[in-house]
């Protein structure tokens, strides 16, 4: 459900199709609904889906070569597609970002990004073996130590969280997963 | 990002707006392009949020008043909205589909069903009183002993592996969120 239709997206939709807000029938938030057919554009959170990748104790981490945050450091991540799972869409963004194939352990964390509506689950994951190369969404791929992770240059709020929420249970087996820290 | 904006959804869009399938730069993926002003209409997995509430040991359930599967029994779940944490979405469907309030414990399952592109993440929860009543979307409202429980009647595959899952971890303080049963 929730998909739009071809009708909507196709060269038809310049002749007639107009959308209002209205609350639909069991409904509560107003939504836009096609004036000709009633077809409910509904627009939820989107999910990003990515991962702490490590070897051998080192962190693999990826120079954006895109906006946004172009040139600052990142964790394998984006979002996720339609009819993948997440496990799968976490492993597929390391090898589009880091031409390199992961073994997903576990979910390290559920995070919001409440002010545009972005549902991120990370997962804690081990390359597969040390190959690795630079993505096109990447300019730099590079495995780095604890210490020498650029903290001043990381790309988002989040890859710092999952960072340090990783670092706090790395010899834990069985984790809940975190959420944003305060 | 990736909101239809409001040109696209208003009266405006009546005149001029088509889209072609077109793979936008860096990308890899066919999308909705518009062909006036090059927005990029993504269609991403959308996420249900839910939670197996217990109550001194009985389940929370709720027969379905609308579609899809009137009728049937169900978890209180549904899609999350813009602007909340899973956590919130859970809490608000209780609260809409049963008329109470829970206490979220922690991340039960991280469900995929595919073919519909769609992400569960349902949660451990419990009533904070004996207090509920039939919501809008529900058409009789129950606590089950686990005996009890109509198997027979469920509305979704994942009505049931939660709460077999749940079953199963229902003494452990810390678990991994489960997936998909094989």
């Amino acid at each position: 459900m929730a998909k739009i239709p071809p009708a909507h997206l196709a060269g038809q939709l310049s002749a007639s199709l107009s959308f209002s807000d209205k609350v639909p029938a069991g409904d509560n938030v107003p939504r836009a609904v096609c004036d000709s057919c009633g077809f409910i554009h509904y627009v939820n959170p989107k999910i990003v889906v990515g991962s702490v990748v490590t070897w051998q104790g080192k962190f693999l981490m990826c120079r954006r070569a895109i906006e946004p945050r172009k040139g600052f450091w990142t964790l394998p991540a984006g979002f996720m597609e339609e009819g993948e799972t997440p496990e799968e869409g976490a492993a597929r963004e390391a090898r589009e970002e880091a031409c390199t194939e992961i073994k997903i352990r576990d979910l390290l964390a559920v995070y919001t990004v409440r002010h545009i509506s972005q549902v991120q689950l990370m997962y804690r994951a081990e390359l597969t073996s040390a190959d690795f190369d630079v993505g096109e969404e990447s300019q730099e791929v590079s495995l780095f130590d604890w210490e020498d992770i650029p903290w001043d240059a990381l790309a988002f709020p989040s890859v710092a969280w999952a960072l340090t929420q990783f670092r706090q249970v790395e010899n834990d087996d069985r984790i809940t997963p975190f959420v944003n820290p305060d």
